[in-house]
């Protein structure tokens, strides 16, 4: 009785097509469009589990007094990311247009007659357009949490409204056009696979801008300009946040591929990543034991991060061994910039442009200099590097591309931050910033019952 | 000779169908239901990752002597509930019977036997009927983790043991089977793609019986009936717990279509779902804003559910934009509900009602509005809502699904949770819930170094 | 004009074998190869999560002062490992060779080449190799994730990098090559299909050891012998861990069939593994009630995981009634073994020879028991087991097994940790292991504003 109920109302029905294709009928571009939806939908739901990992990172590098507000606020900018970009971040970043971006493709609304229509340079891959587009917001929201390093413990909350933003539509879609969208740098064959440039060196660079334009925290300097160190609350938060984005990083890299098909070419990938993080975890956790007398658990977790930063430029590009090498100079190189930086006056809290510059400028590069002609080939972008008898052109067309993108994103982003600074301001007060950004900037601490407890608060001593 | 023994032993032969499939003979169908396989198994895998959600939402917005006690009776319903789910919820939700009930199908053993036998009303997709057990088991341990919210900080544990079987295996399943299994709802042609009534509904109309009976805890109201605020512990397991909340509703949603075919619907599923999601963090902070003077990061997290819960029923049905609104609405509507019950003397700790009650009913009623032609036939479910030319007749079966689930749940859990306190008590004593329930209900603090600094714990004062 | 100048450049070619599988020309079995890719590559990604669960549940599970190591040193290790075995390990374990360890397949090049002429073992997959070795790498580093418990807050910093390494290339490889990878064990047809013994009884056995070698905890006993509680500082964190482990079980075991073919036996797989670790948590906890008057939180969640343990061999050859009663006699064994060690005057910190040893054992003997006759040949290893008509044929080739491997372990890990004691030393000073091992290994708190708060920090109390 009910077989006969079901076949009478609608539910059944609306399931109709799915079980016509199960009825043999589904043709082999049908199922391979199925595949390579779910992989690709897999790696965007891993790659904006990121945010949570960055979420955690910041949150136990930073204070206690910090800690909601850091917390929160990316849930928040990742909500603002996720609509601007839908309304017209993705359109200038993927969107038909010219070399420098791109002029179609606003409000996305899912159809294939807007995919086909204004987003020729994704029509490579046959994944639905909804999910190319989450996979691009991901990217774009994981570039905007990188930035907020520059800002964390002394920027004002309308900042990240602001920034955020106008980050999300103008700034990063630009660069991501460049190189992803069909823009001047696709054209001269930059490699740049999963975005050492276009997603870690862009948000790297305005996190840069936003730590020179706030100045450093306060009580980070004394006045012989030598740094204090301020720890972060929670090393087992920063280090589930570094797992997390570990295992983000296996859709972040492999899922550019777009596609599961390629013999398996994403398994490629996620093994090169892989390899690199685990280079950069030993090297940096080895050096700062040589450096500080010491193994400094932050230091080997910037490795990590340093070494994923710089394989997603040349994850599809090099050799497992090669891939080891890029990640063990990452982590060393990150290393000693963050305590150069440190030294030199930079205050960034989480050493965001040691992490993410640094090593973005070092990834972009090392495919110029470790990219094997047979993966060169197999990509189709670029030639081999330096090292595999390419010589100095493809390092060239590298440099350009990191130098091109650093220079955009320096210059707008201190427009914009500038104008910031000068209407509204960028930094809480003086009084704001020591008794913390959870009270100042929501009213609350993050930790009640643990602040309250001492008055004042532990924190404010620093 | 290894390869002469791999012959010979039986390991090889383990294979030998995945091999001979290798062998190009896979038909059409087969690869087919391995796809849709796949992606109903990662979206089962997120929906039950959404217990770590609850889990950290739910302890982060509670007080750190009953940190321990929460986190915990997580794990123990849901294994609770996948053992009653599995040998009767599961039948009397999908198995074959009339409008109200399953009648068959209990004790899943994972055959194709039992699966053609007994669910005919989940025979429209191809996914083995394991994997559509683990999916619906995950849909009801959703909704009994919403249940809990309004027991939180004073309910006794063996009210967990008894309400979590009871609700899994007659309140839950009952609701499941009038929408989903073939029932008198599924019938009439109501719209509830992934469950804004049959999981969200329900758990928050259990869960405002339950704050009701149970009186508000100790401390939240003064004698003038003021009600002060008892905030969360820690911000960051509530953001970590939102962010897996958000993450796990990309298995929610678009794994209910329960096919990866249809030229990637659920990618345009995981669309719609992740813009009403930012849509609802930025309408509830800046609401709180403007509100309280202070950008308050609890009220946008219940923001960001709320509006989920609202699209779990639209997100099908409607257009981005729409999405965009609805979990607008949702964001503003579940923050001044959660003010109006706080107001009039309802303690719910983590806002249960208002966040996936209210915000379940504006959902289900807003496909009944925002539903397009195109879309509603495109799922076959039911007809267009009121501003795309359906008039009131899809609104009003909305309204209806909605009166009857809930009076259906006020009336059942009432006369359970009723039963139980007249014979064991639901709550525990004065005494135990100013200790807390960490030490009350398990003998150990969950932060047994935190808790033992100020003699008797610094929760206690409240 | 975009169109033109992407036809023009490098990177649409990147993607042509992409486009032309979509113009309707992949074959049956390119797109099952797509599609067991994408699932054993997803069942990668949770098992290699479980990092985060073990690094997680053994900080929550020790002190303050020892939080940023315990979390930290699980990065370290996973990195070291993650490179130990793609040079070494992964060819002694899966490399073609003699009954003993493989010979071939070192530094894994990821090529169909090396695949074929090195891992005959593994051809019944058509699964890429780069994915097969990311698989089996993150179940070596789930081995040693297990064996460090043996280790926590005693162990010295060096001997996790000397260990880690020497575990990863001499000890874990020759087992899982006796099961897995054509050896002895494999060829007389033991039950292990997803690691009882292979990952979880080799890591406890080695636990084992190093919890004998280092001695108790000071502090542990007192001088009657008594054991004094030693409480983990964080129950949240040990819960969102055994949730983050329980998800990852779903890669764990459900992924061991490599392919997601076979009539979605994957699901079936998923469907036990559930229930045992459903009832595991519930038998646990009641025991727990019965013995100690309060029901433990951490002894339900060792009973999750000892039913996860045991159901790991037996999942595949089950059915899901007998899954409930393995998990359920897991959580029941772990728990009176956890005592009885404990009175014994074994310092286990978190457990690990109960959970993941005792269990270990139980669940490589279960299959022996409970295996059905249709099972075993579907999946093709082994008989029936004792309950169904199999006799004790099964059950001794998994005495054997069992016996085999816990011997090997123990005498191989006895010999490399007595050596290291006899060199540099398995622990830190008295002073070193009062003080915390963050301070000491480390030179930072994990949790620095928490424990200054208190001269000396909270912790050194005990």
């Amino acid at each position: 009785m009910v077989k006969k109920l079901l076949l009478s109302m609608g539910f059944m029905s609306a399931f109709m097509p799915a079980m016509a294709f199960a009825a043999d009928d589904a043709t082999p571009a049908q199922l391979q469009g199925a595949i390579d939806a779910v992989w690709v939908m897999l790696a965007a739901i891993l790659v904006i589990f990121m945010q949570a990992g960055f979420a955690l990172l910041e949150a136990g590098s930073t204070r206690m007094k910090n800690a909601g507000h850091v917390a929160g606020k990316t849930v928040l900018t990742f909500g603002l990311c996720a609509i601007a970009f839908w309304a017209i971040g993705f359109g200038f970043a993927f969107g038909d247009g010219n070399g420098f971006f791109g002029t179609t493709g606003f409000f996305v609304d899912g159809t294939e007659e807007q995919a086909q229509a204004a987003f020729s340079s994704l029509s490579f891959s046959d994944v639905p357009i909804a999910i190319k587009f989450l996979f691009q917001l991901a990217f774009a929201g994981v570039s905007l949490a990188i930035a907020w390093g520059g800002f964390a413990e002394r920027g004002k909350l309308p900042v990240y409204f602001i920034f955020g933003i106008l980050y999300t539509v103008l700034v990063y879609p630009i660069v991501a056009h460049w190189v992803w969208g069909g823009g001047w740098l696709s054209q001269i064959g930059m490699q740049d696979f999963a975005g050492s440039t276009v997603v870690h060196l862009q948000g790297a660079t305005a996190a840069l801008v936003a730590t020179l334009l706030l100045k450093p925290r306060i009580g980070k300097y004394n006045k012989d300009n030598t740094p204090n160190l301020i720890p972060g609350h929670n090393q087992v938060l920063s280090v589930l946040g570094v797992i997390i984005l570990w295992i983000g990083w296996f859709g972040f890299n492999p899922g550019s591929t777009l596609s599961a098909m390629n013999d398996g070419f994403f398994g490629y990938i996620a093994l090169t990543t892989n390899l690199a993080a685990s280079a950069g975890a030993v090297a940096a956790l080895v050096v700062s034991w040589i450096y500080f007398g010491k193994a400094d658990v932050p230091s080997m977790l910037n490795g990590v991060l340093a070494a994923l930063v710089a394989i997603t430029a040349s994850c599809a590009f090099v050799t497992p061994r090669d891939a080891i090498i890029i990640g063990a100079i990452s982590g060393i190189l990150t290393f000693f910039t963050a305590q150069w930086f440190e030294k030199a006056g930079v205050d960034d809290p989480i050493y965001a442009f040691s992490v993410h510059g640094i090593a973005g400028i070092w990834g972009t590069l090392s495919t110029g200099i470790f990219a094997t002609p047979e993966l060169a080939e197999k990509v189709g972008v670029g030639k081999a590097g330096l090292l595999y008898g390419g010589g100095l052109e493809q390092l060239g067309v590298q440099a350009l591309g990191v130098f091109g993108a650093f220079l955009f994103v320096l210059v707008l982003s201190y427009i914009i931050l500038y104008v910031i600074q000068a209407t509204i301001g960028l930094r809480v007060t003086e009084e704001e910033e020591i008794t913390g950004l959870d009270l100042s900037e929501h009213g609350t601490y993050g930790y009640p019952e643990q602040m309250r407890k001492t008055p004042g608060g532990t924190s404010n001593s620093v």
